[in-house]
């Protein structure tokens, strides 16, 4: 960003895992930062956090931490967000939040920047950053619903445990050492063990027999398209990566599109990138998506089944384009728009 | 089995992964084995497996391997069956064949014992056992399909790494330690890392971009059930897990059926076992389903988006009632029915 003005930017969960991401994307894309804020617990005050060569040391976070703020970048869950998104609002700053807290609140834009920025015009001052399973999911299947709407999409999911933060990533590493070394690894954030195993629940089961993030998938891409197509339903499940997500989408489209304008469409779409060459069986995995900022999308064919159905997989670094990378980029668009 | 008859049964490929499971599984089901001869490549003769106590000595598999065998259980790969199979039945033995050389050869049978087990009247010695995928697929739709015509399904499946032999979880296990270790895990079966990973991968991508995996569970299923109802779609994806696979099904039914009345028609269905209890977050998963004979669902919920559609997940132990179980069943079948 060349623009002349710097802003104060303070991130609120900076040592969490999606907190330290936003300050590591902050710095990558030259994000005009004036004077940058880490916030979090009482427990992290005084920590220091890489950024910039130098470092910056951590605050506690509190109604009182956003007096001069221009721009909040919110990761502290929830709870947080909703006692302290407004509080930072009416001290004057721009909140993007990361938590499901205002997602599908109304005059509360959903924004994924590469498909719908026009919906911060007219923001109130807080702006929500999407689940990371619905910015894959879109980040995919929305180039093609707008040249052949999708009347409908089965989203199967293939999450990471960086989904759970830092200590998901724990668990993760502790269990697969357990593994190596022959002992039983012992399940503590998880209701089973998640090394040597999936478990094809995100969360909690509500009532109704889904998962929030089943929900989130559902309700969000209506949000963030404007349409109540495509109807989403998706069966979200945990699997033992470290950060990066994947999906296996299927996608009912209102009339045909080959397998090749697919390609061509999600081609030329802005943060993706197509790896999918069944000749030399090149297709998107989560190790090759985790720490790059493009979504990767392959496997793209017909439905086997279903005529004008289209099948693809899908994977992104779920700490970057599915949580800080993409909170920093509606920051960008808030610059580029004059809204921040 | 407390027949009077006592067999002599043949297990061509025994020292693989499926091989010694048919061996471990003939010994826990007291299958009447009157002789057990364990047949495999050279580089494997003199070989001792364990069975009943003692053991039994590898020979090596050839066209003259047959004489005198009442059963022969083939787990040796496509190419072995299509050579061997035909000179074992013609030397007398019926043979159930893991491979998927006959599966969808006219007049050969392709049998899950629970769901058609009258495909085996009139075989004419070679019998074929589904793919794993197919199996655990069928085992939890077809009974709900026989309540309410299911017209079409969408399968992605979370399949482990047994699926590609001792080999496959070999190369799991070693990338693993590497992980733990701190080293780069080094691909040699797979075209990428497994540990930590996944592939949206089972063996190749074939011409229209489907892999053989994704085919079998369209093919297999109308063969089963005797219907070209339900048209299966499948995305088949390696997860890294030892030995159990997993499925997220969603089915759209002909009509209403509420989850209530699936968890009541799988209860009832025998093989299969429900777990799903949302309220303590009790589901299935891979781990739990690795060394047992059922077949576990759970998630049984209305599809989110489509009225009429109902979506579950299932998990199944591959070696046993995806290969080696499934086999054995179809030979307790056959003595059942006087076939063999």
């Amino acid at each position: 960003m060349a623009g002349e003005r710097e802003y104060v930017v303070a991130v609120a969960g900076a040592t969490g895992a999606v907190g330290r991401e936003m300050l590591a994307v902050l710095e990558q894309r030259s994000f005009p930062v004036k004077e940058v804020r880490a916030l979090a617990s009482e427990r992290s005050a005084g920590k220091r956090l890489p950024f910039r060569g130098g470092g910056v040391t951590v605050s506690v976070l509190g109604e009182d931490s956003f007096a001069g703020v221009d721009l909040a970048l919110f990761s502290c869950g929830g709870a947080l967000s909703r006692r302290l998104a407004p509080a930072a609002a009416r001290a004057g700053a721009v909140v993007v939040d990361n938590s499901s807290a205002f997602r599908m609140q109304p005059g509360v834009p959903l924004v994924v920047p590469e498909l719908n920025p026009g919906a911060l015009r007219g923001h109130e001052r807080i702006i929500a950053n999407p689940n990371c399973s619905t910015i894959l999911f879109l980040m995919a299947a929305a180039p093609l619903h707008r040249a052949v709407p999708v009347e409908r999409a089965i989203v199967c999911s293939y999450q990471a445990v960086s989904g759970s933060g830092e200590k998901g990533m724990a668990e993760l590493r502790g269990q697969q050492r357990a593994l190596a070394e022959g002992r039983e690894p012992v399940a503590s954030l998880y209701p089973y063990p998640i090394a040597g195993n999936v478990l094809p629940f995100v969360e909690r089961i509500l009532e109704g027999g889904h998962t929030p993030e089943e929900m989130k998938l559902h309700n969000e891409t209506t949000k963030i398209l404007g349409d109540e197509r495509p109807r989403v339903s998706a069966t979200c499940v945990r699997v033992p990566v470290e950060r990066a997500h994947s999906e296996a989408i299927h996608l009912d489209l209102s009339g045909r599109m080959s397998p090749e304008e697919a390609r061509a469409i999600l081609s030329r779409a802005p943060g993706v990138r197509v790896v999918d060459d069944p000749e030399r069986n090149r297709f998107p995995t989560p190790r090759e998506a985790a720490g790059g900022d493009e979504v990767l999308v392959g496997r793209i064919r017909e439905d086997l089944a279903f005529p004008g159905g289209l099948a693809l997989f899908a994977a992104m670094d779920q700490l970057r384009k599915g949580a800080a990378l993409n909170a920093v980029q509606i920051a960008e668009e808030l610059i580029r728009g004059a809204l921040l």
